[in-house]
C-alpha cells in the first residue's frame, strides 16, 4: 500500500470534526485537566455521562507534572489510596499513611482512564465566557483556540452547550470568577494560607454546585470558599474530583 | 492521622533524591519524550534495561499532543498497528490501512507503558552537552534544569553517565548536532521535503548507532540522514522507537 | 424563530470543514494575499481553475493596505490601467500616465473579485514546507495555523495537494527559498536596489515556472531573479499576477 | 514613458494630503472598521454624508476576518439577509433562517461598498481622546498614528472635527469609555454573558446617541448597555450599523 | 587519582540534599539577603540558632551591590561603625561621623560572617506563601524555585517549617504583605518620602514582631510602619538586623 | 482671537507637506544626525546646497547625548577647536590641547546651526534602501517611517531623489553596507580596535566618495576603511563632517 | 601633540564629577525637558538662579520632537510669539495669529538658550522620590540612572537638594503624583478632554506652587488642575514655563 | 549629629570618583568575577600589583553562585585543597580526594580576599572593546555601563589603560574573541565535550599569554585551546587563577 499525505490529512480532519460536532451539545464539560478535573471526567465517563474535558494548554495534566519544586513526586494520604489503586497508579509507603507516587505516572494513568471511559479531550482550547440564557443557568461555554489569545489576535469564539459545567481550573477558579465578574450571584473568596490538614479535610464540603449549572472541584472549590491551600499532596484533589462526578451524575439523573 | 506539610516535603525530596542518585549511572538514556522516545524507553524498560527518559519540557509527549494542526488525532498505518495494540491505544479504521487514534490517548498510554516498565522520567531537564572521554564514546550527559536557561541564568550543570544514549529529540536531532558541532565525526544533513511514503519506509534503516554510543530514532534519525519528513502519521515513529530499543539492548548484551 | 448558539457554531464548522476537505486536492494554490497573488487567484478562478489562496496573516491584502509610508494611496501606470478597470478599482489621473487609487479600495475590490470567481481563502495559515515526491515536482503544501508558530508551540502540520503552486509571498519569496534551502535546483538571488522603471519592465519576464510545479509572481518573481524593486507602484504586480494565471492555466490545459 | 520614482511618491503624498485636509472637518466619523462600522459608514456615504472611517489597525475588517475560531465563516439570520443582498455578499442557507457567508468576502464587499459610497478611510490611526468644547458635545477626535503607540514613542496628536461620532469599536466601546473616564455623564456597563437570541434582539434598541454627538453601534452599543454578547452571528451587527446610519443622518438633517 | 564526573555530581546532590532535609524544620528563617537580612542571620547563627537565609535571586546581597547610583560605595554613620568592625568591613572617614565602605566588600564580609556562623543559604528560592495553622502563628514558608516563576511554569511548591520568620525583603515587605493580603491582622503602610535622619532614627523601633511569628527588619520594618526611606546609608540596616536577631533569639529562649 | 484645533492641525499638515514635496528632489541628503552628519549638513546649508538630514530616531544628536558612559561631556582637540567656536559651543581647557564641552550643548548648537542654514530635518525616518538607476550612481533614498519597522508592520516605502548622499550613520555605515550587500562594488571593512590618535588622524583621508554618489563621514568613514575607533573625542567627527561638506559642494559645483 | 585615551576619559570624568558635586545643593531643579521645562530653566538661568534640568530620557526635548503626528511642526499663537523671538526660533505666519515653527529647531534653540544661561543638564536621570524633612517642604530629589530601571536592576538612588522643585513632566505630572501617592496634601485631577482655547487660556492660572516647594508648569499644571488638553499648540507651554520661572525667582528672592 | 542626605551622596560620589580616576591607568585588569578571576585578582593584589576586577553583572561571583543545577555546592579535588585553606573556605571530604564546599561561601570568601588585597571592583561594567596602539599590545579596555546595553541605548564608552589584561570571562572567552574578530593573530577554538579529568589536568598549560598583553584563565583558557569542559569541579579554576597571577606578576617584574 502507498501512503498518501492527503488521506492522512483527511482522516484527521474528518475524525476530529465528528468529535467536535458531536460535543456541541453534551451532558457535562469539565474545564481544566489537572488531577481533580481528570478524576472527575474519568468517573463521569465511567458512569456513561457524555463528557468533554477542555484544557487551555497543549498538554493535559495541569500542575501535576512538576511534583513539588520540580521533583516529580506527589504524596497521597490513606483516605485517597483507593483512588490510586482504581486508576492503576503505582505508589510506595513513605511513612505510615503517606504514599508517594510519580507525578508523571499519575498524569498518564488518570488521562488513560478518562480516555478509556470515553471522555473527549479538547486541548489548546480556552473558555472565554459562559452562556447563560433565560433560565439563569450556566448552559454552555464560549470557547476559542488558546493560541489566538497567545498571539494577540482578535477572532470570534464558538459555543458548546452543556447541562453541567465543572470548574476544575485550580486556584484561579476561572469559570467561577467569570460568573462573578459579570454579575452572577457568586463570590470567589480566594485561597487562604497553606494548612494542608485543614485544606484536605474541608475540600469535600466545598465541592458543590456554586451557581445553577456550575460545579467546582479541586483547588477551585477551596478558592471559591476562601479555604486554605495544601501543596503537593493530592488526595483531596482526587476525592474532590470523585465527589464532583457524583454530584453531576446525580443532577443528570444517572 | 494529622497531615504534616514537612513530612510531605520530605517524602518528595527523599524519593526523588534516591531516583536521581540511582540514575547517575545507567544503561541507557533516551533524550526526548515524543512518540519514538517513549516507545523506545518503554520497550527498553520491558527488556530490563536500566533506563531514563530525559525531557526538556514540563510535560511528556513532545509534538504528539496537538495531532495535526491542533486537531488532536494521529494516523498509523497497517505495519505499526500491532504497536497500538501493544500499548493499548484505541483506534478506528478510516480507510483500508489508515488507522486513526486520539493523540492525547497515545501520549497517555505510551507514558503509562514506560512507567509500568520501570523507566525513570526526568522532566524540565535539558541536555547541554555530552561526556566523551578517552575511549571516544558518548558516555554520559551534561544536564541542567530547563528553567535555568529559560530564565537566562548562569548555573553550572551536573553529569549523568550512561552506556548508550538515544537521540529522540525530533527533527532538531539536538544530541547529534552537539556531537557534530564539537568536532565529532558525524554529519546531520537535516530533514528534507515532505514525502510520507518515503519517510516512513526509510526510517528503520536510518535508526542506528551514528556515533560510538549514540543512537538516533524517530525524526532525529531521518534528520541525520537528510531523509524526507512525514507529517502526522506516526507508524514510523513507533517502529523506529522499537528498532532503537532492539539495537540498544543488543549492544548492552540483553 | 429563536436563534441557537449551537446551530450557529455547527453551521460555521460544517461549512468550513467542507471547504477544507474539498481543497485537500486542487489545481492551484496561490501563497500570499498581496496584489499579485490576489490578481492571479481571481483570474485563475475566472478561468475555472479550482484554486485556493493561502495567507499567513489574519487579513488579506499583504503590503497594499498601507500605500506608501502609511499614506493609503497606490500608483498604477498606463499599461495596467485596464486591470484597475477590470477589478472595478476607482482611480484618478495624477499626471499623464500615473493613476492614483486608494490602497484600501484596491484590496477590497481584488479580494471581492477573487471571492466572486470562486477562490477559497485560507487565512491564518502558514506554509511550513512543500511536498515533493518521486516525480520531483512541487506537488503540495505542508500547512499549519499561523498562531501555532506565533505562540511558540510545537504542533504537527497537515498537507494540501495541488498541481501548481504560485509563490506570491513578496520579496521574501518564501516558497522558492524553501525549495532552495532543501536542495532543490533553484537559486533565489534576492531583490536589488530601487529602480521602478526597470523593475516594472522586467517583472513579466521573471514571472514563470522556476521549478517543476512552482511559479513565481510579483516581488517574489523579481526576488528570485535578483531584479530591482519598485516601491508603491502596483501596475507590474497586477500584470505579473495576470501573467502567472495565464501560465498556470496553460500548464493545467485550460 | 519612463516611470519616475519621485512622481510616484509625489502622487501618493499629494492625493492623501488632500484627503486628510478635506476631512479635518466632516459630518460624521465612524471609529472602528468591523461589520457595524463598515455598514454604518457605507450607508452614511450613500446618503451623501461626508464621512470617514477611522481604524487603528493596518487592515479594515475588525474581528470579522477570523469567522468563528479561525474557521472563516459567519452566520446571518433571516432579518438581516437583505443586507447581505444589498452589499452583494454571497451566502448559503444552512438550516431554515441561518445563512452562512464567507467572512473574508463579507469584509471585502462591505469595504468595497463603503469605498463606492465615497467614505474616506484612515487606517493605522488611533483615537487618543475626543474634543469637547463649550457646548458639551463631542465635536471632534484627537488622532495619532497607531505605530507611534506600538513603538512606545511620545508624539503629539492632531485633531479632526466632526458633527457626529459613531463608536463602532466593538465590546471595548473605547470612545464611550473615554468620555466616561474623563467625567462625561455616561456609563459603560460592559458586555454580559453569551446569549445570542437576546443580544441580537436588543441591539437595535441600544444603538443610539448615548452622549451629545456620540452614537454607539454594534457590540459597542451592547457593551454600553450591559447587554449580552452573541458570538459569530452578524445580523445584529449589520442592522445596528444601518440603524446608526439612520440616526446620524437624521441628526444631520439628511 | 582520576576525577569522576559522576562522583562530583553525587557529592553535590548528597550534600545539598542533607542540607535541605535538615532545614525542613528550623528555628528561624530570614527572607532576603540584603544588609539587614545578612546581619540578622549572621548574628542569629552566632547565637547558635538554627537558621536559614532564603534569597530569591541567584546572588546574595540584595540592593547593596550597586552602592548609590551604581557607584559601589555605601555610607555608615557613627552609631553603626562598631558593626563594620565586627564584620571586618574596611571603611574610611569621609567627614566626621560619615564612614564610607565599598559596597562589594560589605556584601562579601557579611555573607562570609553568616557562613562562618553556620547559616544555611537557599538562593534562587522564592517564598510563595506562608503556613499558618490552628495556633494562628506564621509557622513556615511555602517555597519554590525562582526560575519556575521566571519561566512562567506551573509547578507546586514545598514547605519549610520555622518557629520564627524574619521579613528582610526590603521596601516591598513581601512576607508582611502576603499575610496582609490573605486577611491577617496586619497593615503594611508603605515607605514614605526620603528623610534619612528620621528613617535611621526610627528604624529600631519599627524592628519588631508584627504578627505572631513574623518579625520585620531593615526597609521592610520601615515599610510596614509607613516610615521614611533613607537611601544609601546603611547603619540603620545593620542595627535593625542586629535588633531583629536579638528579638528572635529572645523569643526562642536563647 | 479664538484658537481652533482644526486650524492648528491644518497648519502643521500643510507646512510639513510642503517641506516633504519640496525635498523629493534635492542636492544632498545626509543620513544620520550625529556630530559629523550635523556638521556636514550645517555647512552644506551654509554653502546654499539644498539639503535634508534624515534621522531614524525621534531625536537628533545620535550618540553624542550621552557623552562618555552617561557623563554628558565630550572632548575636542586643538585642531577642531575652531569648529566649536564656529558653532558657538562653549568649552573649557582641561589640559593643554584638550577642550571639554557639554555634550547636550554640542547637540543643541549643531542642530541650531543646521536649522539656521536652512537644512530640512526628517526625523523618525529610516532609509530602507537606495535608488540606483542606469547610470550606476546612488541617486536617491528609499525611506519609511521608523515606527513602521519598530511595530513590525509591512508598509511600502517612498522615494526621495538626491544628487549626493552622505552616509553619517556611525560605525554601522548602514548606507554603505546596503550598497555592499546588494552587490555594489564597495567593501565595508568594519571599525578596528580603539586607538584615538590614529583614528583621529586618519579620518579625514577616509572621508570621501566611496561609491558613485555616496560619501562617507564620521565613524562611517572609519568603518568603511577598517580604521580604528576613537571613543568620546569628537574633533575628528566635526572635521570629517566639514570635509564631507566640502567634497559634496565641490561635486555639486558650488 | 599625541592624543591620549586616558586623558580624554579623565577630562570627562573630572568635569562631570565637578558638575554633579556642584549641584547636590541648588536653588531650583526642573524635572522634564519638554517646552515648558526648557523655557522655565532657561529663564531661571538668565535670572542667575542656580538651576539644573533633570530629564529621564537620553535626549532633551520631550514630546516636542515629533510635532503633530510625526509631522515635525508646531504652532504658536500671537500671545507667545515674543518667546519664539526671544529664543531665536524661526517661524512663519500660517493664518492670522497662527505661527508655525519647526519642532526640531524649537528644541535646539530652547536647549541652547538654557545652556547659554548656565543651566546644568542631567539626562538619563530619573526622579524616584522626593525628600521632605521636618519643615514639610519638598526639599530635594531622589535620583537614579534611568537605565537601572530600564534594565530591571535593584540599585539604590542618590539625593540632590534644592530649594524649589518644578514639575515639568507633562500630563503625567509625575512629581505631583509622587507627593499625592505618599500622602501629601495635593490632588492630581488628571487632564480633561481636548479643548485648545480653554487649555491655553487657563494654563497660566494653573502654573503655581501646588505644595510647599513644588511648582507645576506646562501640561503638568493642567493635569493637576483637571484642565483640558491642547494638542500641538505650544504657546501656553512656553508662557507657563516663563510664569513658573517668575514664581520660582520670586520665592527665591531674585 | 544630624544625618544629611547630601553629605551621604557626596561621600559616595567623591570616593568612587577617586577610585575610578586612580584606575584609569593600572598594572592589571581582570575581566570577569568568577572563581578564576577572583583568585587571580586576589593573588595579584597580594603581590602588590595595582589591579581592578571588572564584572559586567551587578553581583560578583559569576557561575559559582548556583553550584551544580541550583544545588549550591561545589567540589574541589586534592590538588587545590590548599587554595580553599588559603582563602578560608570551609569544606568537607565527601570521598577520598573530593572536597565539597558551599558555593555561596566560596564566592564570599574569594571576594573578601580580593578586597583585603586591595583589588578595586568595577561591577555593572562591560568591556566593549580593547585598546591596541602602535606596539601591537592589548594596552587597555574600552568600557561602558552594562545597563546602557541592556536598555538598548547608544552611549559612547570610556577607556582604562592597563599593562596586562586577564580574560576570565568563562567559556565565552569574550576578550580573546574580540581580539580574534578584529583581526588579531589569535584563534579561539571553543570548549570541547565534558571530560573533567582531562579538563582539570590541562588547564594550567592553557593558562598563558595568548596575545601580547592578554592572558587567559579559567574556562576562557580552555575555550581558547579547544580543551574539554569540567562541570562543577572548581580546583582547576582556582589553580588557573593562581597561575595567571604568577604569569602576570612575572611579566610586570614583581
Amino acid at each position: 500500500m502507498t501512503l498518501n499525505e492527503v488521506t492522512i490529512s483527511r482522516a484527521i480532519l474528518e475524525e476530529q470534526h465528528r468529535a467536535i460536532i458531536d460535543h456541541l451539545e453534551m451532558d457535562a464539560a469539565v474545564i481544566g485537566g489537572g488531577p481533580s478535573g481528570l478524576a472527575c471526567a474519568a468517573l463521569l465517563g465511567e458512569k456513561g455521562v457524555k463528557c468533554a474535558l477542555i484544557e487551555k494548554k497543549l498538554s493535559i495534566g495541569g500542575g501535576m507534572w512538576g511534583g513539588g519544586m520540580m521533583f516529580p513526586r506527589i504524596v497521597v494520604q490513606e483516605e485517597a489510596r483507593r483512588l490510586l489503586d482504581r486508576f492503576g497508579i503505582a505508589y510506595k509507603e513513605f511513612e505510615e499513611g503517606y504514599y508517594v507516587a510519580k507525578s508523571i505516572e499519575a498524569v498518564a494513568k488518570l488521562t488513560s482512564a478518562a480516555c478509556d471511559a470515553g471522555v473527549e479531550f479538547f486541548n489548546l482550547t480556552s473558555v472565554e465566557d459562559v452562556m447563560i440564557r433565560g433560565d439563569g443557568r450556566v448552559g454552555g461555554l464560549v470557547v476559542n483556540w488558546t493560541p489566538v489569545d497567545m498571539a494577540g489576535l482578535h477572532v470570534d469564539p464558538l459555543t458548546m452547550a452543556c447541562t453541567c459545567t465543572v470548574d476544575a481550573t485550580g486556584h484561579d477558579a476561572m469559570i467561577a470568577r467569570m460568573v462573578e465578574r459579570k454579575g452572577g450571584n457568586l463570590r470567589v473568596k480566594g485561597e487562604s494560607f497553606m494548612w494542608a490538614e485543614r485544606a484536605e479535610t474541608r475540600i469535600l464540603d466545598h465541592t458543590k454546585e456554586v451557581f445553577p449549572g456550575l460545579f467546582v472541584t479541586g483547588m477551585a472549590a477551596n478558592a471559591v470558599a476562601g479555604e486554605c491551600r495544601m501543596g503537593p499532596i493530592f488526595g483531596g484533589m482526587l476525592l474532590s474530583g470523585e465527589r464532583a462526578a457524583e454530584l453531576v451524575a446525580e443532577r443528570l439523573g444517572r
